[in-house]
């Protein structure tokens, strides 16, 4: 829908990671994995690479590999793995680390992650611990990944226990953020990326909130230099977060806006299809604000203006968008929020705000009150069913919503 | 054989690791067990403690419990694995990480490793990786960990592949090296550990070596100050390397010193307890040394006076030591080099050595010099088997030495 010509006049915007010696790149544009050894930051001819994707995205790795064959590159071994969550396991971490090992790493090679952030994550923690740790390039082909998990040196897998519960802080050489591939992204996940972008607007910048009511939609439409916009904004908004706190001992706990409420809901639709990560996140964010609104922290027009941007989108705002429906219960959500990683000893630490761009970190949270926002979520689940399909189609949300809302507070 | 009023008097030393906000300090000495929270550095009295230990150590574990829960911590969960190599295993790993999960783990928990080198490099592997990393203690009770595994952050597992080739760097926050707890360990093992700490005073000390040849025997029979002194100096020489080098890009494989070979060994031999990691050290040593000496680094004068030092204190020096006998080949030893981490390409980095004291490394290794290394080594192997039994004890080794070693060069 946007044409050729405008692409080729784009110049590849660059988000600089700085953190001493492991600072990056972050290079973001069309076309770029046509240029990709232009965006690896070493000589390639003398070291092996390896290419850790999944079945859904193979077509771009294969075209790495052909790139990084043709730029000199000795030999350039792949691994397809079963797209999903799933994948984010210790059986798959143990599969990647024997592979890399059997086809002969070296301390030398480079591994690089094709795919979303499933394969981000599991190939970057592969990569960190596999003799100890080797270069690795972030080739991020989701809208997800372009604009979170790619960014920051966060690899992991999931436990039983939760997500993201096993992993390490490593960052890689570099990431590719090619907007091309995100044409091939089915719309839902397309949509759940863009929960993490209207999250960077959210927690500190107004301006940028604005800017994403005004062109929201041409973003989800992928019209291109509103994806590299988006895209480069919230990746320099992640870096100067994590820039300041590497490893998550204080500021970069902002970044789980929305998160601690939305890592339940997933754990609790067992990460089976019904509810995306940046689903959950939206969900999870309007619980935020919820819970912000009743310690007084935060004005009902905020969270109405909030609501109001992820379903212009097509976001859903509430747990009847899940279908079917949870079978959980408070009790079960309060269990696992306080195992998931964010909570430390007894007090849990919550991100609320003050207002749209005003997100803080703050451990002065009644449990009752966050019970209280978890019994009138799930509540809205039974009562609201109808109010939602899973393509977040409205049906005369609005009224409802309110209703919904008013019951919550 | 030394008396309670010698270890009263005995002050403890303290060897400072200095790596910027990663520094931490090595306790040694006897007694420290049961003051155990004066040499961590924390407050304990929020956090829980999760000690993991072996079959064969866990009186000391149990001791470490109690000392923890006296010093006011909340909480200490213990888990106790199976002794021996075999343990330091992807399913081991997963096994530690879902019990800290399990049992609770928070990220200002602290893990306590209370054994020798392998559940030092598992449970600070696991420590490392579970929640991304939460601080941990090592309590090393063999004196090879006390001396080499427990300092300088390197953590890890074994693969078919390999040793130790998927780990982490990850410092611990103190080490507390109890010699008390040396004593209730078997002699072959305090042996294997002596062979690290020879390896320091080969590297880049001469003097040190010699002071060894002078009390080598009292360290081994347990001299409460000579083991103080020779674990103070070994750590003092690992911490100097380390701190200059951390990450093991350049100076840090100085430490492997006789490692290249030895690893082959403990390969072959398929860690079934015919060689110990220590043994194989020493073993590998006098290859290195005659790999040194064929290229002609090295004087025949300090191959054989490093040789009639291990055998003074009844550390192996030949393949021949290894009963039932190694059945391998040059090719399978050579394929098994390639293969461990210090390849890098097709290039091999030796550490070699000038003479006593001079070690350095060098790419700079015709092949088929090793392959001579490894030939003559494997061939003693067979005629030389009745000069040795499992205890080192020496029957008329100086001749029988003598003429193997003139058939190597």
């Amino acid at each position: 829908m946007w044409g050729w010509q405008a692409l080729e006049l784009m110049e590849t915007k660059v988000v600089t990671i700085d953190l001493d010696t492991r600072g990056y790149d972050i290079y973001i544009g069309p076309g770029l994995l046509y240029r990709l050894n232009d965006f690896v930051p070493m000589e390639v001819e003398s070291r092996t690479v390896f290419v850790v994707t999944d079945e859904n995205v193979k077509s771009y790795a294969q075209a790495v590999q052909n790139i990084m064959l043709e730029a000199g590159a000795p030999r350039c071994e792949m691994l397809v793995l079963p797209p999903g969550e799933a994948t984010k396991s210790f059986k798959r971490l143990e599969e990647v680390c024997s592979w890399l090992l059997n086809k002969g790493l070296h301390r030398n090679s480079v591994v690089m992650a094709v795919g979303g952030g499933v394969i981000g994550d599991l190939a970057g923690f592969a990569a960190s611990v596999t003799m100890r740790g080797v270069a690795y390039v972030q080739i991020p082909t989701s809208l997800l990944a372009q604009v979170d998990s790619s960014v920051g040196g966060k690899t992991g897998i999931n436990m039983a226990q939760g997500k993201n519960l096993v992993g390490s802080f490593y960052q890689p050489i570099s990431v590719v953020a090619d907007i091309d591939t995100l044409k091939t992204l089915p719309r839902r996940e397309l949509l759940a990326g863009y929960a993490e972008i209207v999250k960077y607007g959210l927690i500190n910048d107004l301006g940028f909130f604005q800017w994403l009511e005004d062109n929201g939609n041409d973003v989800c439409n992928l019209k291109p230099e509103d994806v590299v916009y988006a895209i480069e904004k919230s990746a320099k908004a992640k870096a100067e977060i994590v820039q300041a706190d590497e490893r998550e001992s204080g500021r970069r706990a902002l970044l789980n806006l929305g998160h601690t409420f939305g890592h339940a809901l997933e754990a609790a639709a067992k990460y089976d299809g019904r509810l995306l990560h940046g689903e959950a996140v939206a969900i999870g964010t309007m619980m935020a604000f919820d819970l912000s609104l009743r310690l007084g922290h935060c004005s009902r027009e905020d969270y109405e203006r909030v609501e109001q941007h992820f379903k212009n989108v097509g976001l859903p705002t509430s747990v009847s968008f899940i279908e079917p429906g949870l079978k959980t219960s408070v009790d079960s959500l309060m269990e696992i929020m306080k195992k998931d990683k964010k909570a430390d000893g007894d007090k849990m630490t919550f991100v609320i705000t003050s207002g749209i761009g005003e997100a803080f970190l703050t451990k002065d949270v009644p449990e009752e009150t966050v019970r209280e926002v978890l019994k009138d979520a799930l509540g809205n689940s039974k009562t609201a069913k109808d109010g939602f399909n899973k393509q977040g189609k409205r049906k005369g949300i609005k009224g409802l919503w309110k209703s919904a809302f008013s019951s919550q507070s």
